[in-house]
């Protein structure tokens, strides 16, 4: 059963209106992709966001296609949303990867694309291992970077848009001092900036300054730790997760909502598009219905509260010798 | 009186050696620092770290000029720095102003030369305003950037080399997301990279980063918030000094060194150049006195435990609406 509530949109540079709540498709299960974006489509979701990176844009797209082909959508009616990894930042690598990541998801361009993190691995070639993820050198003691500036791929982003690839561009994973020096090259400006965002880390910065700018952010991660506590993550083990922190939980049973909902709630009254996971329905249909209450000024402070500036994102914290953030 | 300690030295990557503690020169006083750096030289400082935007470049070269002209110290023996302001990004203003500074301190070359933020603002005529800092727009709310990508900025750095008028050149203020960039674009690596490097700060991931590219690094406000407290900075104003921290406090009363000395002895033996100012010739024979005495393993491990990631440096802590560290 669907629900009936209308999830609100945020109205992109272009005129675009992009759904405020949509599917996160990191970690979801190859077995039950497919299954789980159909049903999020029943169940009234039109985001999907993807990544190379995944390794689920197949299935991702067999769920959209058999949606589209049972009538309960058309392709304009959905957003899909993928990300450039890293080792195809060379600028010749990007409208051949994007190529054949519209072939997996069956699709004819994206609503959205993004710089995955701004990072330039070594090219790997698609034949030889797909997807590429973050790979070691032959020792086995270091990423191989690769040699494509940030500029060059930005540039190449660009081409997307009037080669009718990618009806928006965006980077995720960025930092602000790294969007300051993107503003003095882009002659298109990223759409939408994504970032790791929940109560442990505000981004009040990097949100003042994508407003400043007119670019929209999407928050991954809003539930904190709890994605990253099965990454075997020292950080993520260690603090308590925000479904049990009091604060959250006192606010949630005030409004007879979930812990989940009242985070994504948080969000989106702060003015941010969130995509949070789930592959069951209860939590599907949950996660779509946050919009049906508001918190007070006086909750959001309280959360807001509980930054710590802790970024559990970093690929650092998962062993991988990037050191991309601070 | 001089004293004999020998200032220990970091070779660079091109061979080159930088004394490891020098003479930090920021808010040092127009009306004294002629008489400090010559006092400076003759108790044995060889490195002056200084910058456009510290407003007293010819009261350091006067300094400079009489300690060589009264056969203290030779040109070849010292080790003078500065640094490109905000609004000197543009590639064709770099080696202008470079010249200009070289007047200003009556050299012919800088040992060392740095972008000083990652950050491009609109280009002010220096007979207009000098130095221009952190200025606003007409509308007094925000800084006017400029047009010059970081990438373009680096290559106008390069060329003060082949030019005889930096031997090295380097970047202050960035993050290890910028050093990548950097790196996918840069014919000439930073010698060195300053950073704002305390216990409550410290960038370790950075260092790493630095350290695996054979980049050496200078450490700034080695005592922490002590130098922001008059900057009417909020976060500098609650924390506890780290003169005052009973890790820091203990350890020095032990080896009988002040806290100061302790600080700037940790970095030290963290491998990383210090950059103290001082007014008084006590305190700069203090500073300039920490090789005489190690801290054991133990010790470097408590005062390293302090982290708290504490950025003071960020223009945001000071009114300056550029959002450009996270």
């Amino acid at each position: 059963m669907a629900t009936d509530v209308q999830t609100p949109k945020i109205k992109l540079a272009n005129g675009v209106e992009m759904p405020q709540v949509g599917l996160g498709m990191w970690k979801m299960d190859n077995d039950t992709c497919a299954d789980v974006v159909y049903r999020a489509i029943k169940d009234g979701y039109r985001l999907f966001d993807g990544a190379c990176d995944y390794g689920n844009e197949k299935e991702g797209g067999e769920g959209v296609t058999r949606a589209i082909k049972d009538g309960l959508v058309k392709r304009e009616e959905l957003f899909i949303i993928s990300k450039l990894w890293n080792s195809f930042h060379d600028p010749e690598q990007v409208e051949p990867i994007v190529r054949k990541q519209l072939a997996d998801w069956g699709v004819g361009y994206f609503d959205l694309y993004y710089i995955h993190f701004p990072v330039s691995l070594k090219y790997v070639d698609p034949s030889v291992r797909y997807p590429p993820g973050w790979f070691f050198d032959d020792a086995g003691t270091k990423v191989e970077h690769g040699k494509a500036s940030l500029q060059s791929t930005w540039q190449a982003m660009e081409a997307l848009i009037p080669a009718g690839l990618a009806k928006n561009i965006g980077v995720s994973n960025y930092t602000g001092a790294l969007l300051l020096d993107l503003f003095t090259y882009a002659k298109i400006k990223p759409a939408v900036v994504q970032v790791e965002h929940h109560p442990y880390l505000l981004q009040q910065s990097l949100l003042d300054l994508c407003k400043s700018h007119g670019i929209a952010v999407t928050g991954y991660s809003s539930f904190g730790p709890q994605s990253f506590r099965d990454c075997d993550m020292e950080l993520a083990q260690s603090i308590e997760l925000l479904f049990d922190h009091p604060v959250i939980t006192k606010i949630a049973n005030r409004h007879r909502k979930t812990a989940a909902q009242v985070l994504l709630r948080w969000s989106t009254q702060r003015g941010i598009a969130v995509i949070p996971k789930s592959n069951t329905q209860d939590r599907l249909l949950e996660n779509l219905d946050v919009t049906s209450f508001d918190l007070s000024e006086e909750e959001i402070k309280q959360i807001s509260g509980l930054d710590r500036g802790f970024r559990f994102n970093n690929p650092l914290n998962y062993g991988i010798p990037v050191y991309n953030f601070a």
